[in-house]
């Protein structure tokens, strides 16, 4: 029989939701205490047909997924705006770049240019860890690669350039404590972008 | 014969988009100079049925259209976080209050708990005039009703409380300026959110 690979050490209240919806869940956390207003964006489908029965609701008879333009999460967290990717590895030693596509980085470069706090959660799924990696140096990284740039992140320049989010149980990913410092080291670098 | 309504005057470069058409096409605008990244909410569906037919694109076979639980666009702008719906009326004198729902007038009161800049786009159809009107006042009027206020929010406090829109060609509706002075607005009374 096939070797299975030994699994990662269970993750602390793990009742086997995948990411995204762990990150749903939080941020249902997040708005319930007037913490965080973010949502997932839904997938956006081009709609080819659709039934009006009488006497109930319209029904979507054919429909196909689009590629989304944008991320996967947006919202408003204390005046700022947020706007992320949330993305798995299985890798232990760095983060491929293949996960990104140009669409989401030329979105990521665009809400940059207009201040808003872009980032993506990373989850290092053999490692059982979580990052928050801002945009800024993940664009360098992605630009790069046209100049013959490695074509993934180390785990190590994550662990210094990203903000490391601990598992817990109320919110489960409880990612605005990482959001707080990567808006303080943005305010180091450049003052308050409202205060011009 | 049915008697037909005269027809409002035709408005300036009119080709016939609706509102929605003419504030996505506004975005774009937006989005390719760099002004502003703002996205109308793709409506969110339940999809039930879906098909993978071999070598080609997934197909969904049945779904059905879900009560938004928020407003129709979001984005950023200058660091702020925008926040809007789209509405429009018939009426000459006011704007009924029963364009809005419930959920939506929350959604409105959690991100301007979080400091994000919420407004409506309202026209008045038959008067051919567009406005900027901010979340706070429109909230006002909605918690009045249940005690006994009016249904509608006179014209002449839309056009003192809000910030008029006048239609143009590059971009068709160009609200950033309205949004300009509603922040301008804020910040007199509030001082800069970001500066606490
Ligand atoms: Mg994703
Ligand atoms: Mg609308």
């Amino acid at each position: 029989p096939k070797k299975q690979m030994p699994r990662s050490r269970t993750r602390f209240d793990n009742r086997g939701m995948s990411l995204e919806e762990e990150i749903n869940e939080s941020n249902q956390f997040y708005r319930a205490r007037d913490l965080a207003v973010v949502y997932k964006k839904p997938i956006p489908l081009q709609i080819v047909k659709v039934d009006y029965p009488k006497r109930s609701a319209a029904v979507i008879k054919e429909a196909y997924f689009r590629q989304p333009s944008t991320t996967d999460y947006n919202g408003v967290y204390r005046g700022y705006y947020l706007d992320f990717e949330a993305k798995e590895t299985k890798n232990i030693a760095s983060f491929p770049l293949k996960n990104f596509h140009d669409h989401q980085i030329e979105h990521m470069r665009r809400c940059l240019r207009q201040a808003g706090i872009c980032f993506v959660i990373m989850r290092f799924v053999s490692l059982d860890r979580l990052f928050i990696y801002p945009a800024s140096p993940l664009i360098v990284y992605w630009d790069q690669q046209a100049s013959g740039g490695r074509k993934s992140i180390p785990l190590s320049q994550i662990e210094t350039g990203g903000f490391e989010v601990h598992y817990a149980l109320k919110p489960r990913i409880p990612y605005l404590g990482a959001v707080d410092q990567l808006i303080a080291s943005l305010t180091i670098q450049k003052g308050d972008h409202h205060g011009q």
